[in-house]
């Protein structure tokens, strides 16, 4: 044994670390839970508010790494990397210290971080939407054109108007992953705190274009609130793979570790995940779960892709252009039809229910869904769009319904790889990763079929920490590049499905009858109630 | 006690016998399950065959006015009406036989009574309606201008396209009602036996402004095999309160009766069941069962009235024209849900959530339905249409979908009133009748709100016998006119919903979006599967 990293991966519920070779075999893995979280404190599900604690995450990243040490596996140690979710952003003081670690703002939500499914900051984002489009630079543009109440500068200026104290003490504020990488280093001022391209690339309209962050000007006139804010926050933005530092003498003897251990830079989950996923030129990477995020790489793009949720240069692959698109609701989808049959009490199985509607055959059963139960992300963000059952019958049954739902989600993913293709980015192959990438074959050759590409699944559903790994073993040098690490370390692919020659046809024509019914639906939805 | 009257209803399942004085009284009711139709006899659900044999209403007919009579009431029994489903036609020979009573065709479904569901004549319908319309006298105008494939030609010219024996055998064709009539007259004679208007006009394309029934030259040109048939079939109609009879020395030993009961003339459930109803001009008596029948009455008509199911002088009330709408699916879009909800096994129970649904503010859910589950009847048949649900999100729950079907479904009832004031055909109040209207206060009320009118529920839900026994104490001149059995022996009304004024410009929004999104997805339809 050589050389091992640690990856840790920051997901919406826990802490992940996994400890690897620097060939990436697997040495030992742990989640901890986030304490506080998971007891529901800081959140209001019913107003759409949902807070992390700082110290949710020291703790659970220090009773991770703990748990997949040993005094033999410490002292190979050589690097860290890390991601979260993202945009996940906290007030900080000069120090860099997130409001809620001083006693006085211990328990204010306004003072933790903000997760990314946190949706109070609606107004705000309409605002800098409105100001955005009748500005002369479009500042959303590489962000697909609609700024999201889930972002940076729309949560920020949310807390600036509810929250006086937190206002005055906000000296400036932070995205989790970066302050996370800092806190590892020991880092005490934000000033100088290294800030990932992949989150200010993606969420906080940053863009060598325009020179970093959107002008003072422009944010002032979204909100005087914002004035003299952006000196305080950063000019420059670094790729992942490059070293924020070495450990600090805190965490060095926290965890057991020699204070040359290397923390590579940090960025957002998926942008990881596809780097774990050893993505290329040509392939989409999807992360399958709850909802999807889907990822590309390519090379310079001049211009704006319109639609998509961002694109932005080297936020995945240095040197590459990473564009992200997703699904606001994938397995979502699912979770939602296992709850309605569940009303009654009785025990519905999912195994039962997928293997019932694999047994219908495609374009079989008349019903046809929309997959927009969680609004839309990608392509043409609508957060006002929902979900719909069309083609319903005295004799439609649960497996057929399931089989639409299921069928619209897939749509819904090709909807995005057509959008990619039409701007020219060129999408060839899919690889799947994440929960239902592994959990259903079913859904996973319907996506082959529908697509009419080949569906790669990855050997590991840690795709996210290995890519952390994979950026900190180039930031300690262990490998030369990022290039060299994934070819590495990558884990590949478990299975391949391939297109089934005889479905893609009636997929196709299906396909289409969901494009035609979406516009429909689109067309008329600002009739619709709610 | 002095005159009584016997109501028989044959309904789709079982026939049903009412004794009631000539004053309405109920002295005795009972119900009689067809036997070999409880055991899936003769027919074909996959393939939409449901065919009946004749024993099974003789035999059903008898015990129930046996288990209804006793020895003292036996002999002050003055008239017997009766009513049955439609179109349900059955092929007879010259003694006005059903083919199926003759020992060659006992187990031959062709031989045998059509029930009104039978959909395995979709082709000939399709070739009525296509002869019909390039016609100079468009012969289906009175009949909604659409010609089912449940009706009286399109059922007969399929089995005389694939029966040859039936076909020979077959000297003419008889509804059911018009047959049960005769047969407890003794008519041995297809050429003389007294044909129902109601039946007539709405099944048969029968109108006084063609001379009866459609020439032989139209029908010769549908298809060959109906070539001489219009001349062993009638040319005249009766309307109801006519005495067809008296009964036979067979049936009165049989029953026990006196042969001086006179048998009134036969029509088809709901049209009876509206004179039970104590329908008037302005009402719309609604039959809410699995599916609706709606009938209204008005003074004369000089045109057709577009996309209702008939128009038929004299089909409701003597001197009236009888007017039939009707929602294909009702209580059965109830039941699909409940079906759904109980795939896991479960128990759910629909008083739990309509409890529930009724809790939820009306336009609050977000949800919004499509009621075609079964097709569209009325207004403007299409029985391509299918249910939709819309407007789904995450957190859309069951009870929020159930309210979401009911709206629908009193949606589409609203559709139908407002078709008939369109069109100058007073509607001002509703009279709801079958088991939702006493079932289903939530129905009940939402139906009221919605169509901004007070909705009467009958205190009786028998009636259609009623009706079958008025219209036998006229024949039997135990009153002077249907009007007057109306007025004595109407049971009246149980209560009276008056429309929430609150809720009514809520749902007078929300039924302008179902109008839209119908109307959407009505354009779209022929782009959809199935």
């Amino acid at each position: 044994m050589k050389n091992l990293l640690i990856g840790l991966d920051f997901g919406s519920d826990s802490v992940r670390a996994l400890l690897v070779s620097d060939e990436g075999e697997q040495i030992a893995a742990d989640v901890q839970p986030y304490r506080r979280w998971s007891e529901g404190q800081f959140c209001s599900p019913s107003a759409n508010q949902y807070r992390q604690h700082p110290l949710d995450y020291l703790e659970g990243m220090e009773a991770a790494i703990r748990a997949v040490l040993t005094p033999e596996r410490a002292p190979l140690v050589r690097g860290i990397g890390l991601d979260t979710t993202g945009s996940t952003p906290c007030a900080v003081d000069k120090d860099c210290t997130p409001l809620a670690l001083l006693p006085e703002f211990a328990d204010n939500p306004n003072a933790m971080f903000i997760l990314w499914k946190d949706h109070t900051a609606l107004e705000e984002a309409a605002r800098i939407d409105a100001c955005a489009a009748s500005s002369t630079v479009d500042y959303r543009c590489y962000e697909g054109g609609a700024y999201s109440s889930e972002w940076f500068w729309s949560k920020i200026l949310h807390v600036l108007k509810v929250d006086a104290r937190v206002r005055d003490a906000a000296f400036s504020w932070v995205e989790h992953c970066d302050w996370m990488a800092g806190e590892l280093c020991g880092h005490t001022d934000p000033l100088t705190l290294p800030r990932g391209r992949c989150a200010a690339g993606h969420k906080a309209m940053w863009h060598q274009s325009w020179g970093g962050l959107p002008p003072e000007s422009f944010l002032r006139e979204v909100d005087p609130l914002l004035a003299g804010l952006r000196q305080r926050l950063y000019q420059e933005t670094w790729t992942a793979e490059r070293p924020v530092g070495r450990l600090s003498a805190k965490w060095a003897a926290k965890l057991g570790l020699s204070r040359e251990v290397v923390i590579s830079g940090a960025g957002i989950d998926c942008h990881f995940g596809a780097v774990g996923a050893q993505i290329q030129p040509g392939d989409l990477v999807k992360v399958c779960g709850t909802s999807t995020c889907d990822i590309v790489v390519a090379g310079e793009i001049n211009r704006c892709i319109p639609g998509i949720c961002g694109q932005v240069d080297g936020s995945v692959v240095p040197g590459l252009v990473g564009l992200e698109a997703g699904q606001a609701a994938f397995g979502d989808v699912y979770a939602w039809f296992m709850r309605l049959l569940s009303y009654g009490g009785g025990e519905v199985s999912l195994q039962q229910l997928e293997k019932e509607a694999a047994e219908l055959a495609p374009g079989s059963t008349g019903v046809m869904a929309l997959d927009w139960f969680n609004g839309r992300r990608s392509p043409d963000a609508n957060p006002r769009l929902c979900g719909l059952l069309a083609g319903l019958q005295l004799g439609t049954t649960a497996p057929m319904l399931y089989r639409a739902l299921v069928e619209s989600t897939v749509f819904g993913a090709r909807a995005i790889v057509e959008r990619f293709i039409r701007e020219e980015i060129p999408v060839r192959r899919i690889i799947a990763t994440g929960g239902i990438s592994r959990k259903s074959p079913f859904v996973m050759q319907l996506l082959a079929d529908v697509l009419n590409m080949p569906v790669k699944i990855t050997a590991t559903e840690q795709t996210c920490a290995l890519g952390a790994a994979m950026f900190a073993a180039v930031a300690a040098s262990v490998h030369t590049s990022l290039t060299e690490a994934m070819e590495r370390m990558g884990r590949g692919y478990e299975r391949t499905c391939q297109p089934d020659v005889q479905n893609v046809p009636v997929y196709e024509k299906l396909y289409q009858q969901y494009q035609e019914l979406g516009k429909s639906i689109e067309k008329m939805t600002t009739g619709l109630p709610g």
